[in-house]
């Protein structure tokens, strides 16, 4: 029999008053808050502490405050990882970004989802599908990815997108919902 | 003769800078800030502030700080809301949940509006126009709600959805401006 | 041979590891942290740290907490500035707004760009545009701006909109991507 935390990784329906995920989203908070109070002199302790939220990552790593997370060790970033102002980033179930990545300022990533139907939404138990970014991914400013999107190499997001669908490589995506609006030559 | 506050409250143009608003706004934005420093660990005292600062709750209410609210009193939230992280809601007038209502991230809830035309709004003077959600309803991240907008019961708006006309029920809505994009089976 | 700063203003491509960038944009995260701590009875002491941040205002300014900018100093406003809570303006180049300009809450005002190109895009290279607006221009809750747009003057733009293209003069802009949807009768 699956715990509430294993259902809540395998994109089940789960119950997030679980104990352990209340304690595990409480800790994670207390990092965020501590993280968004360090000072733009002190990288270092940013780097660590980003370091310790977050699942895996590459070296060269940098988000700004002020981060949001639900949990942080869903989150695996690779190389070169760059969040600007004021990104969240609900970590329900597994977002993974490859190398050369970057936020623009307000970008929200929501692993988090809900049943449609308000007597099971009202049970409240809820579910996750995991979100994966390619290699080379900007993604402008004040973007939305909605729950289990997989956006391919190369992407550029435009500004403001809803990207409700899967992306394909080398393509920038605009609008809401986002679609395609160019071919980016590689 | 009406005051100030009560043509604001009644929909009217009113002056912003009247004192007894100029007061009220500072109390409200004097009890956000103290919320917003609570910890993650203080749910009894973000439970008390938010009964104190909204104009009526359910029992059983949460607001992930940040918040940010025009006077607070003007907010009515029914039993088991919730609002996620970052959630924005100018009450110059009044702004009604039912019962169960759930906001994702970065919502924002607009009942400020200015004149159009350029003279009339250099004048300072403004209105607003109250917005009201029915039962079970639940709107998804960075969405935005504008003035006036009455949303029926069980309605789901998606992520970054900009609501401009009113909702009815059992339906999603989604994209700028708004649209029905699904019907939901009760 | 320009400097890094000068290519940088100039819009064109440029390093933003360059040591004295680095140094301005730390100095403008500290002002801006410094302000976002002042209280909202320190009315006095925001108008002076605004004038201080800011590349040159009218007299009657404000801007409530909390605010994000890059350098600060590349920011231009003119009389009668008003930006409502957490509003974003990236001035990594010029950003001129004439006299009666009102921002909504959380608007997003971008000049940075980068590359499309993933491989331009990964030298760490990135450029900036330029954005101004005229006088009377109202800004919506949650509008983006993009880099290189010009607005008229007596432009209302909706919450929500995407700007991507210069506004003419007295109209309502709205969408993502924004079009023109109702003209303003002056």
């Amino acid at each position: 029999m699956k715990t509430e935390k294993e259902k809540m990784l395998a994109g089940e329906l789960y119950n997030p008053a679980d104990p352990l995920l209340l304690k595990e989203r409480d800790e994670a908070r207390r990092k965020v808050r501590i993280y968004n109070q360090t000072l733009e002199t002190e990288g270092e302790q940013r780097l660590k502490a980003l370091k310790e939220l977050l699942g895996s990552t590459g070296e060269n790593i940098y988000m700004e405050p002020n981060i949001r997370v639900d949990y942080g060790y869903n989150i695996h970033v690779g190389e070169n990882f760059f969040a600007n102002f004021d990104c969240t980033i609900l970590d329900v179930c597994e977002v993974r970004f490859g190398d050369n990545c970057m936020l623009a300022p307000g970008v929200q990533i929501y692993t988090a989802t809900h049943p449609l139907n308000p007597t099971e939404r009202n049970s409240g138990k809820e579910y996750a599908k995991p979100i994966a970014f390619g290699n080379n991914v900007w993604i402008g400013g004040g973007a939305i990815i909605n729950p289990g999107v997989t956006v391919g190499d190369n992407v550029v997001i435009a500004s403001g997108a809803v990207v409700t669908n899967d992306v394909p490589d080398n393509v920038v995506v605009g609008g809401n919902p986002a679609r395609i609006i160019k071919q980016i030559e590689i």
